[in-house]
């Protein structure tokens, strides 16, 4: 799945190791074979790389360090956080230094009065809402990963999450970062205010995946918390139903916090590993949440079950209290989990489509799925058309990872066909290099991988990921320079 | 304040409209003196040079043939839209061809179900809404010139505008784009689906002030309109008082739609020009705008009166219907003309603060004009620190204009100095380039300069804009491609 960067060289690994150990403190540098068999994969287990050494820097001067006595020996680096990508962005390079930035949890900065807060990569998501929750703040990517993810992960992959309908994704709550590039130079990207001169590289890194250099300082957004909140579960025939009263209630201009669908197999799933409770027999449930101003929620939350009742919900079940809000929430948060129930293995997908189309979309699947006998389990961000299919299949049997691999391919070409795209929040990683090119142009791809190598020339920075074709940066056809008006007409066929 | 890119060639200026004539009907290419003079400035009148050639192409593909052909024979282009912009991003170039966008006003979609509608770069802004309005949309980003201004130049500049407090800029409605490279590529940003994978290349491009390429096309998000809207206009007896106001309702975790301040020589200015019957003897007003579902509204209106009352306003008008809404934003949209009233010249300032530091940043401003004798009105969008301070002078009076230009720039020196930004909304270009390097570091900029020449490595679009320093690509510091470990202690100081 990794292609090795063809400018790398490997007798360089040993004089690397040893300026590593001259630069950092004896702990911070790992070439022990066991210790670094536990950094071989991240949360796309299918991929596996042992690295060839780990560094734990604990200041961005470290991280500088690390990355210039790479860049020296031109030897590949991989950035990690806490390793729980689901895309393989954080594969290590198997002739490389895996970048870990667990050792950076520090939260250098609180601003309540602007709203803001600075962080070290390193640091827990749900840690800078731990450190503000008690003035009444909270950060808002909530990705179902937040209680073990790193903020720098989530700079890194663009991390969503079941709010982000409302909230927006972590591009929409990042006002800075101060960055080590591919070279080793330390850059500030953005700034406290909220608009900087200049281009917009804050948000061409952010979602990056670790292919433009490595996150050291973040400023995040901090929010106020809402007034109140309001969860309803309801429970549907079929994900049809469920899919008008999703496009019924933002028809009517109201923007909930949350919208998640699930269907009947995610639902049974689910059912067996938490006993969360859902309606039993619903062909697909809806999880609802609105927040805001007790007035505007209160108001909202009746329209929200007006649309689901005129829709065909045949149970509404609102939480009464944060309990019930956390026994909703628990049967949507572990459905990944537990698909593990029912099938010895499975494979999460991650695509977009237009709301509108979700119900043909979902057709389309459902016979994908009766046509190949391999299941699937829909779990999804239905507000913003974020599909979580889940492929089930079984290891053991032969020739069963090749077909679920199929059906799950296959779903994000039908991702592509309308319109979509073929990740919503997971990111491209190892994993899905190979679909860059059902979606985009050659043109469009070299667009990109001209900013790559404007970071990156020599490609150590996180090679192999996102781009379908790697290659050196002196292969990515250039822009074309022109030529003089005298020999124009020899080489007009190549305009 | 122009620079000339050292790699253009003027001798090759005969060929282009040659060329231009074989490519475009003969009324879309303009030569004639008298015709090119109406080109020579945008809306920052104090800059103005004449382009050697305009075209008006109608369509994409006519777009990029002329870049194609300026690509071919190295010659600089710039492209405009409807020329309101303040920092002079459309400025031509004198040995270089405008391209302007105005006729291409075609809305080619409108998709309600999806909310969103595909146009041409040269739609005017308000034209967008006017398409939807019936349907109960609009499109959210609404700088002052939303009637004349195109949604083209909204996307070069990351236009704002007076809700953007709340709403976000130009790029937080912009779904994707199509752009022809400077290299004459056509190529798509970003996409319908919310997230779409790889680089963010679409928010680099939107805010680059046309010097990575021509939009062609352009997705926009569209909202639903709010089913409420409640506008108040509250008299302080100060700035500091009215500063305080705002914090407090933004610290009540109130987001209103928009809250804008105008101190006291800025209601004299809109007083004399529109009659808009601010409260008289005010030192400063608020005009603070909710919008969302009628009970949400009701409910903060009542929080935000309370606020303005706590912190001393002496009067609290509500607009009772459309018409009075009308008459509050008359006084606050017509300011900046309105300054022409009581000066015979003004600079219109944009610059940023964090919104705490507002009290003390206006403060520094009345001292400056105190001591300089340099009139300074204060219009600004308060929620967001966004100030629009008018630089009052008569150019009639020797050295006036510098003392003016003097006291400007040392107003961006206070925004940088707190934590700020030299532009909150109208961008670098022309005006603002010297300003640059008070804000970044080398570092900074190389890093920003690197990906224009990914995409632009003759220099040929837009040159001469943002970047302190113009200089061809060859020059601009690379990455370090690293060296060899042999010879590395020989080049260790140079790391």
């Amino acid at each position: 799945m990794q292609s090795t960067s063809p400018d790398v060289e490997r007798p360089a690994l040993p004089a690397v190791v040893r300026r590593f150990h001259e630069a950092l403190p004896p702990d911070l540098v790992i070439t022990d074979p066991q210790q670094l068999r536990t950094y071989e994969c991240d949360g796309l287990t299918s991929h596996r790389v042992v690295p060839a050494v780990v560094v734990l820097p604990e200041t961005a001067e470290q991280v500088q360090q690390v990355v210039r006595i790479c860049a020296e020996h031109r030897v590949p680096f991989v950035a990690r956080g806490s390793g729980t990508g689901l895309s393989g962005g954080a594969l290590p390079h198997a002739d490389g230094v895996l970048l870990v930035t667990s050792k950076m949890r520090r939260i250098l900065e609180i601003d309540l009065a602007n709203e803001r807060a600075v962080v070290e990569p390193g640091v827990i998501n749900l840690d800078v809402t731990r450190a503000v929750a008690a003035q009444g703040y909270y950060f808002a990517p909530d990705p179902s990963s937040q209680q073990v993810c790193s903020v720098g992960g989530n700079v890194a992959e663009n991390s969503g999450g079941a709010h982000c309908l409302k909230y927006g994704f972590t591009t929409n709550h990042i006002l800075g970062l101060e960055v080590v590039t591919p070279d080793g130079e330390i850059v500030q990207l953005g700034g406290p205010a909220r608009e900087a001169p200049g281009y917009d590289l804050l948000g061409a890194f952010i979602g990056s995946e670790g292919t433009l250099g490595v996150v050291t300082k973040i400023t995040v957004r901090l929010l106020r918390k809402p007034e109140a909140v309001q969860t309803l579960l309801a429970g549907f025939a079929s994900t049809d139903e469920a899919g008008a009263a999703v496009s019924a209630i933002i028809a009517d201009g109201v923007t909930p916090a949350a919208i998640e669908m699930m269907d009947a197999l995610a639902i049974e799933a689910a059912e067996q590993a938490v006993q969360c409770g859902y309606p039993p027999g619903a062909g697909a449930v809806l999880v609802v949440e609105l927040d805001g101003p007790a007035a505007e929620v209160e108001h909202t939350f009746a329209e929200v079950k007006r649309h689901c009742r005129e829709h065909g919900a045949f149970e509404i079940r609102v939480a009464a209290d944060d309990h019930d809000r956390a026994m909703i929430w628990k049967g949507r948060k572990s459905a990944f989990a537990a698909v593990g129930r029912i099938s010895p293995d499975y494979i999460v997908q991650d695509g977009v489509i237009p709301r509108t189309a979700l119900p043909e979309v979902l057709g389309r699947i459902a016979r994908l799925s009766a046509e190949t006998g391999v299941r699937v389990a829909n779990v999804f961000h239905a507000g913003d058309g974020n599909l979580h299919p889940l492929v089930l299949f079984d290891d053991a049997e032969p020739g069963a990872g090749e077909r679920a691999e199929a059906v799950s391919g296959a779903i994000l070409d039908l991702c592509i066909e309308h319109g979509g795209s073929i990740t919503g929040e997971h990111g491209v990683g190892a994993d899905k290099v190979k679909y860059m090119g059902r979606m985009f142009t050659a043109d469009d791809l070299d667009t990109m991988q001209r900013v790559r190598c404007a970071f990156d020339p020599v490609g150590i920075c996180n090679p192999g990921k996102i781009f379908p074709t790697p290659r050196l940066c002196g292969e990515v056809p250039g822009p074309r320079r022109g030529v003089h008006p005298l020999t124009e007409a020899g080489l007009a066929d190549q305009f």
